[in-house]
C-alpha cells in the first residue's frame, strides 16, 4: 500500500513523533511518540472565536458554504489547542444539497430539506453530483485550509454515510427514531437500495474530490447506523461503506488517504465494518475501547472514546477518565484518542486543553514507552 | 427456589402451555408449548380505547392514579389481543413523586419535576416512601387488576432503576443525554451513591409491595442505563439493581416473583447484569438476541428483541421479522418475545394482532417442536 501525501512542512519524521505525523502514522497502526488527538466537532460553539465568526456570517449555511470563513473556523481549535488533525468545517448534508433538496437550518430544530425524496420518481431523478462545480465551495475550502496549516497537522474530509443521508433525504429532516425510513426499507427495499446506490456513487465521489484537493484522510459519518438491527445494518448501511472503500481504493487521489468509518451505536457490528477495508473504526463510549481492540485491533486502527459528559466534569476527572480510556486500550499501535460522540456547546474551552494535555503527557509512562516501542500486537 | 405464586384460575398447567403459563414458565427457563409475548407499552396511544379513557380521565396523571382506570387501560390490550402478560398502567416516576418531588407532565415535553434534587441537603430530606400509604393508588390497582385478570395471564408490576430516577431527579425532567448527571456523578460519586442508595432501598420496597398486592413478574426498567460508558454503568446502575435483586430475595412475597431488567442499550454489559440475579433481561434491538444467548442464555432468560420500527412495515414483514428474532433465540427455553423498546403511538393496532399471531403460529414448526422438547441449552 502506498503512503498518504506527507504534510508539507520541512517537519516531517519517519518515526510517528511530532504533531504533523502522529494521527496518520496512528490510522496506518504503526508506532508513535504520543497518542494523537483530535475532538469531533472541535469547531464548534463551544470556542467563543467560532460563535464570533458564526455571528459575522449570519447563518450557518453561509459560514459553511464561505470557503474564507470555513477555513478560518477549521483552524480555530488547531491554533487554540495542541491537537493532531485537523477537520474541514462542513456538514454531512451537503451531498444531497447538491442534489437538489435544498438544504436549510430551523433554528431549533436542525437541518430541513425542502423537497425531501418521497417516490420512485424522487429517486430516479437524482444524479451523482460534480464536487467541482456543485460543491465548489467544500473544494475550495480543503485545498485553503490545506494552504493555511502549511503542513502543522493533517487535514480530515468527511461526507454522511448513505444510510444516514437516505434517513434525512426520506424524512426531509431530523427524526428521534426514524422509524419510517426503516420502515420504508424493510416494506420496499429495492426502492431504498437504489436510493442508497446513488449515495454511495455520491459520496464516494465527493471523498475522492476532497483527497484530489488535499484531504489527507476520509471519515464518514454513519450518525444514524445504530438505529438499525444487524441484520438491517449490514444489508442497508455496511454493504454501502464497502462498496464507497471499493470505489475509493480504486481512485488514483484517494487510494493512500486512510478511510475512517463511524457508525455510532452499531457495536454489535464491529466485525463487519472492519471487513469494508477502510483504515479506522469510530468507537461511541458505550463499548469498552480495550474490548472493540480486542475484537477488529488486528485489521484496523481505533478512534475514540471518551464520553463527551466528562467534558462537563472537573479538570481532574477530565485527567482520569482520558487515562482509563488510554489504558483500556493499552500499549498497542493504532490508537487516536476522540471523544465518542462531538463536543458539546456547554464545555468550558479550557478543558480542552486539559484533555489534549493529558492525552500528550502519557507520553512519560511505562505504557507509552511500550506505545513507542511498536508492533506488540 | 420456591414458585412464584400461581395464577388464581383453574387452568393451570404445569407443562407450560396454555396462555396463563407461558411467561412465568418462560422467565424461569422452563419448557412452553409457544414462545409468550407481550409488549412494552402495550396499554398506550395507539389503542382507540385508550385515548378515550385517557380523555375521560383528563390527564396522564389523573389517569395512572385512579386504580379504576388505571386497571381498565391495564387490561384493554390483553383483552383485544392474545397476550401472554399484563403490565400495570403506572409510570416509572412514581417513586420520587412519593419522595415529594412533584411529578407533573408537561405537553409535548414529558415528565418534570417541581422539586429537583440538586443539594446534599436536599439529598438527605429523601426517605423511602411506604407503599402502601404515599403509592396506594397503585397498590390498589395491582389488586384490582389482579382480580379482574381472573388469572387469564400473569401481571407484571415495575418501578424505575436507582440511575434512571436519578437522571430525572436531578434534572427535573427528561434530555437527550444527561450529561450533566453524569458530570455530576463523576465530579461528586458520594453524593450520587447516597441518592442512589436512598432510590434503591426505596425501589426494592415498591415492588415487593407490589409483590405482595399479587404482582407476579416485577420489572425495572433502567431506561438510562445505556447512557453510561461501561465502567460507569458499573458503579452507579448496575451496583444498585444487584442491590434490589439481593433485597428482593429476602422477602417473603417477592423471593419467589421473578425480577426482569432493562437497561436499554447497555449492550456490553449484560454479562454484569445477569450476575446480579435477576431472573430475565431485556434486550434492545441492537444486538443479536441470538448472541445475547450465546452470552448468558445460561443463567437468565432473555426478553426482547423486535425493531419497534418493524410495527410500522406491512403484515408480511412483520411475520418475516417475528420469524427472524425467534430464529435467533433457537429452539431453546428462556424466551419472552417482546419489542426491543416500547410500541410507538403511530402503529395500527392490526399489526400487533399479526405480531402475535406469528409468533404464536411457530408451535407448528420444527424449531417449536424442539422448543417444547425442552431443555437443550
Amino acid at each position: 500500500m502506498s503512503k498518504p501525501p506527507e504534510p508539507d512542512s520541512g517537519q516531517v519524521r519517519q518515526d510517528g513523533s511530532g504533531r504533523s505525523n502522529r494521527f496518520l502514522h496512528a490510522l496506518r497502526r504503526e508506532p508513535v511518540d504520543v497518542t494523537p488527538i483530535w475532538i469531533m466537532r472541535q469547531a464548534g460553539r463551544y470556542l467563543p472565536e467560532y460563535r464570533a465568526t458564526r455571528e459575522l456570517a449570519g447563518s450557518f449555511l453561509e459560514l459553511m458554504q464561505t470557503p474564507e470563513l470555513a477555513c478560518e473556523v477549521t483552524l480555530q481549535p488547531v491554533e487554540r489547542f495542541d491537537l493532531d488533525a485537523a477537520i474541514l468545517f462542513s456538514d454531512i448534508l451537503t451531498v444531497p444539497d447538491a442534489m437538489g433538496l435544498g438544504l436549510h437550518f430551523v433554528e431549533g430544530e436542525g437541518p430541513k430539506f425542502s423537497r425531501p425524496v418521497r417516490t420512485h420518481a424522487d429517486i430516479e431523478r437524482l444524479a451523482v453530483p460534480d464536487p467541482e462545480s456543485s460543491l465548489w465551495y467544500v473544494m475550495d475550502a480543503v485545498r485553503l485550509v490545506r494552504r493555511e496549516l502549511k503542513g502543522r497537522v493533517p487535514l480530515i474530509g468527511f461526507a454522511g454515510s448513505p444510510w444516514t443521508l437516505a434517513c434525512y433525504m426520506i424524512e426531509g429532516g431530523g427524526s428521534r427514531d426514524f422509524a419510517r425510513v426503516k420502515a420504508l426499507a424493510l416494506d420496499n427495499p429495492a426502492l431504498m437500495h437504489k436510493l442508497l446506490g446513488v449515495n454511495a456513487k455520491a459520496v464516494a465521489t465527493y471523498l475522492a474530490a476532497q483527497a484530489a484537493a488535499g484531504a489527507q484522510a476520509l471519515m464518514i459519518f454513519d450518525t444514524w447506523g445504530g438505529l438499525l438491527a444487524p441484520a438491517m445494518f449490514l444489508e442497508f448501511s455496511q454493504r454501502y461503506l464497502g462498496q464507497i472503500a471499493l470505489l475509493l481504493r480504486a481512485d488514483p487521489h484517494a487510494c493512500s488517504v486512510p478511510l475512517i468509518l463511524f457508525s455510532k451505536g452499531a457495536n454489535a457490528s464491529l466485525e463487519a465494518l472492519a471487513d469494508t477495508g477502510c483504515a479506522a473504526l469510530g468507537v461511541d463510549w458505550t463499548l469498552p475501547i480495550g474490548e472493540a481492540r480486542r475484537r477488529v485491533g488486528e485489521h484496523v486502527a481505533l478512534q475514540g472514546n471518551l464520553d463527551p459528559a466528562v467534558m462537563l466534569a472537573s479538570p481532574d476527572v477530565i485527567r482520569r477518565e482520558a487515562r482509563r480510556v488510554l489504558d483500556d486500550f493499552g500499549p498497542y499501535p493504532g490508537h487516536v484518542f476522540n471523544l465518542g460522540h462531538g463536543i458539546t456547546p456547554d464545555v468550558d474551552p479550557e478543558h480542552v486543553s486539559v484533555l489534549v494535555e493529558a492525552v500528550h503527557a502519557c507520553r512519560a509512562t511505562a505504557g507509552t514507552a511500550m506505545r513507542t516501542a511498536g508492533n506488540a500486537t
